[in-house]
């Protein structure tokens, strides 16, 4: 095979969910498919990382320094909702049930693949937790062993504040990830929650 | 969601094999990898197409005008074997039984879908036949109804000069694509080609 080829297939496979026959198949593709298509795919996959950042506030992804939630005066800032990714935040705020603010951790808690605390974006969570005057911190990570483990530390690091802790409600199928749940699901989970 | 992240999924979800999931994660997969990586993607993917082409002689995928396989004096001038795709080729050439050279349609006929005979790599293909004084032409197309409508075409074509046709035998899972077949099938296939 052509070592240009061969070069793009194997940057391709490094992607999340491409093997090798996926890999080739993609790489004819973009031989085949119109010059425009493939320079520009080229170019946004260059900027992307430069123009995304994330927020230093929450952890969100964001162009500037703040993103937009944490810009948005209108939300209710007695209520911190606490979320492993970003895909979290979005499921949760499509399903329109709540309008406070997030927290996005960009990991969770896993000893075994050497994520510890420091690895989580949780710095600056006490000092929000003030700043906002939240009243209620909702612990909205998945079922997981990894959720657990963090939800746990998590509650711990937050137990000494006057801060009411709760937690989704089941609803979410067990083990499940929170980004590939319905919009009901969610919905009936942030209104189900409950002391932890 | 942010109208940049947007962009670069919406371009990602057009690649084969790729839904919405599938670009959200590879968008997310991007903003966290190395900068090195995603800079290498980004060019490799823009320089592809205009670092290669197809072959002018046969149709395989080359760097400069002829592919290294039309270059190669080596190889047995007397069979030429037809096949649809690239990875076809690929597919026959590492199982080792074929020493002749190709041609490859980049195609197959397919009236419903507007792919008539032009629309094939097919124009130069008597006159190569003369050229190389082929005696044998092995059409190796897969045994979907597109395979079967454009082996009987090209033996419409062939037929009135001095030449051999046969066809792979099976051996190939009956609809089955040849990219993906294992090696020793597609040998097996290839020695017991019959008559057509």
């Amino acid at each position: 095979m052509l070592n240009e080829l061969d070069k793009l297939i194997n940057l391709l496979k490094r992607l999340p969910g491409v093997g090798s026959k996926s890999a080739q198949r993609i790489a004819l593709y973009l031989i085949e498919s119109p010059k425009d298509y493939v320079v520009t795919l080229g170019d946004t996959i260059k900027e992307i990382k430069e123009k995304l950042t994330y927020c230093s506030k929450c952890g969100n992804l964001t162009v500037g320094d703040i993103c937009s939630i944490c810009l948005d005066q209108s939300r209710n800032n007695q209520k911190l909702c606490i979320v492993a990714h970003v895909p979290d935040l979005w499921a949760i705020d499509k399903s329109g049930v709540f309008n406070g603010y997030y927290h996005v951790l960009n990991g969770l808690l896993s000893p075994l693949d050497g994520i510890g605390p420091d690895e989580l974006f949780l710095n600056n969570l006490i000092e929000r937790v003030k700043e906002l005057e939240v009243k209620e911190i909702i612990i909205a990570l998945p079922t997981t062993v990894e959720g657990e483990a963090t939800s746990i530390y998590l509650k711990e690091i937050i137990k000494d504040f006057d801060v009411k802790i709760t937690r989704i409600a089941s609803g979410i199928p067990h083990g499940g990830e929170l980004e590939y749940s319905d919009q009901i699901t969610l919905a009936r989970a942030l209104e189900g929650r409950h002391e932890f």
